[in-house]
């Protein structure tokens, strides 16, 4: 018998937060008392969660001694809570790479659990971008069959891996646009309705960008391959919710795409949406997008390289990648560490 | 003293139509008399051109013995005006790909030029596709420097790459949307505003798409280098105008990415949109929307591999792709062969 486990979200109003609502309700998660909280406006708000409707409280009078569990939907400004939460003893599991920078290790609950031991006392749980994420569920069981040699990724990010503001400036410049209206650059650098950003942030060293650099570490630490050749690049797209990435990869062995399809259909959360002889195409609008599966299609040979294949994978960024890593990592914290 | 020269435009009224006309008079073409061709509800329209509105004429009732070089902008059902032109004696010089079918080797103006002379005669001139073109004329110097051994390319189609109906489609499935309410699929067999398609068109050998296959062949016809390796990912996006292409290659000497720079400064027709310490950032609204130009931004070294480079590309399909290719070509024409 499962204990129920009393335990917090902070940043609960936001779409984070949210999702982190709805998936511990739909995977049944062992929910004793349940604390919403955040800040400002949201303070007072009611969220809805089995049928009953919790209210959100401020996060700056909680108490974090009374609990063991909390999980982290909030950004930059809500960081101060969750190192008092771990101060206080509590395991803080990120929901989307906002506390990279404070934990060890990334996880993702199907890639490397075994880094979860690390924080085994309390303290923060550190999970990658909600890019890599998707990215090394697809790629563990093809590395496992034929050893990645070599992963080149182009990413399409989605506008809410910039939170609401992102979401609302891409809305806003739409409709405006569609009524010959001005627009205005907030969030992004530069128009975001209709067009492609080949970027997002800063150039760090080399050219390549802050997220580009992420990409490259996270995936080589969640595969526990440090020499590992990841290539990427990472663009912001038009679309609300659901990265792409159209991935091109080398291994050591030969990795025909009949075996990598027979390997990817096996993952329990990978969807194959394959185009051999059938009509899928993976979409963000048509499949990712407020679905708690990886998608993938487009497995085909490399025209060119031996040994070389590409595939094109879509998840939801924020039920996916973020929220859904999350509370699979809650899970394995309530099962093993609890 | 250049001698005008008379010719006619099929398929004058739409959208590469118009971008023809407009990079005629940009580029100060020697025009004579100017025919401009098209059928059903656009006859009898009237065109912009040179401080003049000249009238479109029934394609049907034209007589093509008594010109030399003819445009051609029309879609799949013009096509046999296009053969009845190169019967008569005249150059067919296509505009965005139609006709890859019906010529020879697929021409760009700035690539392999000397391919013009198998139309010497009269007859159709092909072109490839408004991804190809641009790749071309952006991997040319590099391949001369430092020799293409490998390229990758995921390409970001703009919904103009078929024709007035995709534009529309894009419209309206946002307005819609942003209205609540249903969205009806005709041209993409997804929804594609607020969506990416990670394919164009059914799938053929091996899993690649006809779009991909052509890339492959038109680069390698381009470059003369049949055994190139061209891996291509080709995608559409919710753009009105202007293809994107994240571009990977390998080469067999080194080529540092302060090379390529100058090497690309140095092509008329691009403009080097890069990053290294400024603000660059090509897109297709604020960069090639429009623009007869090619830009290219965020050179970089490749993560990973000895000798690999990665660019980002983005040009105007319907204006630097087709239309401003066939305006080239037919100025090349009019130089050395009419």
């Amino acid at each position: 018998m499962t204990t129920n486990i009393d335990l917090a979200i902070i940043g609960a109003a936001n779409a984070t937060g949210e999702a982190l609502l709805e998936i511990l309700e739909q995977r049944d998660f062992p929910v004793g008392k349940l604390h919403l909280l955040d800040a400002g406006e949201s303070v007072g708000a009611r969220l809805p969660f089995r049928e009953r409707r919790l209210a959100v409280k401020s996060v700056t009078e909680f108490d974090f001694s009374a609990i063991r569990l909390v999980l982290f939907a909030g950004e930059d400004d809500m960081l101060p809570f969750a190192r008092q939460a771990a101060t206080a003893g509590c395991f803080v599991v990120d929901a989307g790479g906002t506390l990279a920078s404070e934990g060890g290790t990334p996880v993702v609950a199907e890639v490397n659990p075994e880094a979860l031991a690390e924080a085994a006392g309390g303290g923060v749980v550190a999970t990658p971008s909600a890019s890599a994420v998707a990215l090394a569920v697809v790629l563990k069981p093809l590395h496992d069959n034929a050893g990645l040699r070599q992963v080149d990724v182009v990413s399409l990010q989605a506008v809410s891996a910039f939170g609401k503001a992102g979401i609302e400036e891409l809305a806003s410049q739409t409709a405006k646009l569609l009524n010959a209206l001005p627009v205005e650059n907030k969030v992004f650098s530069r128009q975001i309705a209709f067009n492609i950003l080949p970027r997002s942030g800063a150039l760090e060293e080399e050219g390549h960008t802050g997220d580009e650099w992420r990409l490259v570490r996270e995936l080589r630490q969640l595969l526990a391959l440090p020499d590992l050749g990841v290539n990427p690049t990472v663009t912001v797209v038009p679309v609300f919710f659901g990265h792409c990435e159209a991935v091109h990869i080398e291994t050591d062995g030969e990795l025909a795409p009949e075996v990598a399809r027979e390997l990817l259909a096996r993952v329990d959360g990978i969807e194959l949406a394959d185009d051999d002889g059938g009509e899928g195409m993976p979409t963000p609008v048509t499949d990712a997008a407020n679905s708690d599966a990886i998608f993938v299609g487009r497995i085909r040979r490399d025209v060119g390289r031996a040994n070389g294949l590409n595939l094109w994978l879509v998840a939801d960024n924020v039920r996916r990648g973020a929220a859904g890593n999350c509370v699979r990592i809650a899970e394995i914290l309530v099962r093993d560490y609890l």
